[in-house]
């Protein structure tokens, strides 16, 4: 979809939304969090803005008529709550508006680089209500909504229904919690569910949990709502493993007996509930005030978490149940934090893109800017993202065994022991993880391995290891010595075994180079047909960014030299961390974040890999090693 | 509120609703039920009409500037759905609205006088989708909602939320139910909540079953929600008798033990869950077609209905937990009727007044003239309502256990061998239920004889027994001989013990009239105190409606003469039956009378009997009967 582009003037600042988004949205997005006690009602009339140019046809309307002058009109001033948005435009800033610019916290996750307003879903009010009276008999629940209306949280209602959703469970408790508390209570609402009710002011204590379910591993954190703070972190095996290490073993032990669906569903809620318990030791939270947790995830998980049958996502055509964001009772699944806390679940793409995929776009921005970037995640899964603010393409790609250690003779997933970093001078010299003698070798250390080995002419173009005699007569004694033949097979030794033999040696072989080959020639392949599907050249493609535990652990130059993305310049190939995780963190900080990731989710397109003959063309060429060339852009 | 009138050409009906309310639904009250199929949306610009005078203060919205030409707008022409009314109106009709006035389904239940179109909350819809292929990758979800928009039963979601809610239980079954019905299935939306999908095309089949929770009595009808068709109708006591007759010992009941709110609310949903197995059972409805409860019943059943603590009901100043309408899963309160169904509870009007006088108003039209009226609904409490179309007024006061046969020396409730009707001409004659010997007497019997008695002279103005040498000449000697003494205190004898002395003598004390003469009195000085708050003469009173299973029971002539009520011509005197319970029936098959409903009970204004100085000066005036005088009216 085409987007509006708004300027904002004098602070610079401009924002890309999609085309009838309101302009308070807009003010959100690009950072101007100005304080509107009313909420977009439309009844504070604080958000006043100038508009050029002047949208005579968009309505005035009756909260417009009511804060704004004729003259203001004229001259294009608005509420910005009440205006939606169909062309471009250049918003005059009042000093207000700039003098809140200066305070906006920054809830910038570390390594991405997008900032959005500090707002989250959940707040608290805490309200002073008059007891009742012969006078004044009001309901408990109506009194609370007259506090909240008096606290200008939700309009006055005139008549008919203020939008107030409320907890029947809550209902149970509110009489003695409010004469118990003389009145005094703290209120605590999500969007427009008002979820407790607490005595006394317990406005301080906000709180919330991030959790990233990835195939292997599943983590959380704590974060204090009010200020942005991540408070503790803590992250377990994903229990599934013990099911199948990827996701369509998962799929397919669902369907091999009628309970495994909710046991598989019962091991997710146990993990995350003691995730939460550690999240609460660690921070000492008390779990009363953790209202939402937001979760991102592959679709397979995402389907196993709320109990759905994930069967139809491992047959063509590759169909979830549901992709829209979802909005869950935590109790509901079993999830001990609030008694009315929720679950939020970002929304899927499509049948393999999950999620995780929305996360990595919303926290590193892909979809603000004109110009067009990639970002690869690389996990059990590939993941490649290619566009900007006008398009964004999607494809995944079972990238993943050869990186995460699978089929590969030594290979290790990236813990302690495991070979993470090669380089090769006079001879081989190994970067271990936990500084321990080697195990094995990581996906990170087989493609520093590999691009060493490229560079040395060890393997030519076509990943072959060349016979001894044909090796570069300029690599080093020391270097020729570790290419050897185990039953008439070449392999390259990485470390020699352990002096008392307690050791074997580490290699790698012709097997593994070809493994790897078909790992990057599926992304590479990916990348490909989207570039050509967007339409844009590779001199386009201003950065790059790697995501993922595995993705954003490799090193650069390496992924570059053995053609896994395309050659750009070191400096535009940008690790970008767990950048899921990161973008479920966002959608708990920000209620703008998490509109924005629902729009992304609608408006990504999926391009679905199997079955097309380019890929198939793109894929045969991408196994080879790329000549070496200037970088690129 | 000052209401807004709406008459409608040529029809010539004419309504009265709160101002900004939409004019669509101002014709659905109107009983003018078009049919468009984007319910309200804006999206099928059927709701064509022309108004007078022209608002031009009113915007013209998008939708309306879609559907209609710059010179229909020009001329008033606007969408109906579209306006929202803030002064009295003419509206000019098309064609397409007269014709469908023809097929409009009266559902007025017997004895009420109030009309509104058949048009229930849950309705449902029959989908052909098209099955996914790699081209249509569609998840199940999204799959329905297309086929939704597609069916015009969904705004075409340009971007973001189109507002339809899903249940997540709904999801875990979705995939299957799809595949194994061809993608041939029927959607059930509740508002905006799709709450079941099922297989082929069960369009047909669509039920609801109403609720009236007495304090004595609990009865259910299931209704066709196509036809408006009352299929079956049961009633069983309410199992809360056990704990205490009245209201208030139940409340102190539930303050007595820890448990007992639970095991109240248990009876509760468990006596209905019978009603509704023999409703099952009588109509041979399936339960899983059964998708809504309505209940209408006091504060108290309200509250230990759904679990809540009624003890501030019973301390001034007499605050309930909750006024507003709820709508609960069904299976949240254990109540079995289809796994995504719902309960609605009409809402309350204050401690003791419950969504039953909201029933009572709604089914009686009360609201809807501009002339006054008096609705009285006697059961264990007298709920006593008074207005027109600009105000009601509503009191509550403890008139009932004389009326039930409490306190009443030979009284008892309205059952099998109660004497229920009394005439005296040259004897006594009895009407008792069930043609049985007499056991005793009901409350609408009592009145019967009183007023007999007060006609005779037996009785004067202040209740007194008179002594058998001051009762007039003209009374027959048969009828003087059933006045006599017991240990020194006068009673009438309505029936003489059987002849082999196996039953005793029904006779009427000076203390039961004394009795009754605090209940009327009660009643009587309630319907003052809103006549003078209200400030209307008693010549504006133009119609009394006697409503309650008592209520309705007695004869008009006798409560008349009793001075129970006005004194209005008998014509002007309505039995109009369990009004309450057609008020459930009404909510259940119509949602604006659903409308209706809520808004009236956040207008009726509660009038505070209890510490008024005013109430005990009509109440000590009140306990004398009236003289004879011609009826007013």
């Amino acid at each position: 979809m085409k987007k509006v582009k708004v300027r904002f003037v004098p602070s610079g600042v401009e924002v890309w939304v999609p085309p009838g988004e309101t302009l308070r949205e807009a003010l959100l997005i690009a950072g101007l969090s100005l304080e509107t006690p009313c909420a977009g009602w439309g009844v504070c009339g604080k958000c006043k803005v100038r508009m050029e140019p002047i949208l005579r046809s968009l309505e005035v309307t009756t909260p417009e008529l009511k804060h704004l002058t004729m003259e203001e009109i004229q001259q294009g001033y608005r509420l910005a709550c009440q205006v939606n948005l169909t062309q471009d435009v250049e918003v005059h800033l009042s000093p207000d508006f700039l003098e809140v610019l200066k305070k906006t916290v920054d809830i910038s996750r570390p390594s991405v680089g997008t900032a959005f307003p500090l707002r989250p879903v959940v707040s608290k009010v805490y309200l002073e209500l008059p007891a009742p009276t012969l006078q004044d008999r009001l309901a408990d629940w109506e009194r609370l909504e007259r506090g909240l209306v008096e606290n200008r949280c939700l309009p006055r209602q005139e008549q008919g229904d203020n939008g107030l959703h409320l907890d029947g469970e809550l209902l149970r408790t509110l009489p003695s919690i409010m004469r118990e508390a003389d009145y005094r209570v703290t209120v605590v609402l999500y969007e427009n569910k008002l979820i407790a009710v607490e005595p006394g002011d317990t406005s301080g204590q906000l709180y919330g949990v991030a959790l990233d379910l990835g195939t292997t591993t599943m983590a959380g954190a704590l974060l204090d709502l009010r200020t942005g703070e991540q408070l503790a972190v803590v992250s377990k095996a994903n229990p599934h493993i013990s099911v199948g290490a990827d996701v369509i073993s998962r799929i397919s032990f669902v369907s091999q007996g009628e309970k495994h669906l909710a046991d598989l569903q019962e091991l997710i809620v146990a993990t995350v509930n003691l995730i939460i318990e550690e999240l609460l030791i660690i921070s000492g939270v008390n779990r009363r005030y953790v209202y939402e947790i937001t979760a991102v995830g592959n679709t397979v998980i995402h389907h196993l978490f709320l109990g759905l049958d994930p069967t139809f996502l491992g047959q063509g055509p590759y169909v979830p149940v549901v992709t829209r964001p979802l909005t869950v009772r935590a109790r509901r699944l079993g999830i001990r934090i609030a008694e009315g806390g929720y679950l939020y679940l970002l929304p899927n793409i499509a049948g393999f893109m999950g999620g995780d995929a929305v996360g990595v776009i919303l926290a590193t921005g892909l979809y603000q800017s004109s110009q067009v970037r990639l970002a690869v995640d690389i996990g059990t899964n590939g993941e490649i993202i290619l566009g900007s603010a006008e398009e964004i393409l999607a494809c995944s790609t079972a990238a993943g065994p050869a990186f995460e250690g699978s089929r590969i003779k030594h290979g290790m997933r990236a813990v302690t022991g495991a070979v993470e970093k090669v380089a090769i001078d006079d001879d081989v010299v190994l970067g271990v993880i936990g500084e321990a003698e080697p195990h094995g070798i990581s996906g990170s250390g087989l493609i520093d391995a590999v691009a060493e080995l490229l560079r040395l002419g060890v393997i030519d173009m076509t990943g072959r290891f060349l016979p001894l005699e044909e090796v570069p007569a300029g690599v080093p004694q020391k270097v020729r010595r570790r290419l050897v033949e185990d039953s008439g097979k070449r392999e390259f030794v990485l470390a020699w075994p352990g002096e008392n033999g307690d050791r074997p040696a580490i290699t790698i072989t012709q097997e593994d180079i070809r493994e790897l080959q078909l790992a990057k020639g599926a992304l590479a392949a990916g990348i490909s047909v989207l570039k050509k599907e967007l339409g844009v050249k590779p001199q386009q493609i201003i950065e790059i960014f790697l995501a993922g535990a595995f993705g954003s652990g490799i090193n650069p130059a390496s992924a570059r030299a053995i053609g896994l993305i395309p050659n750009l310049k070191l400096e535009r190939i940008v690790a970008v961390g767990n950048a899921a995780g990161a973008g479920a963190q966002l959608v708990l900080l920000s209620s703008s974040a998490r509109k924005q990731a629902e729009g992304i989710a609608r408006e990504v397109r999926y391009v679905e890999l199997s079955g097309r003959e380019d890929f198939q063309e793109a894929f045969l060429g991408a196994m080879y090693f790329p000549r070496l060339s200037p970088p690129g852009g």
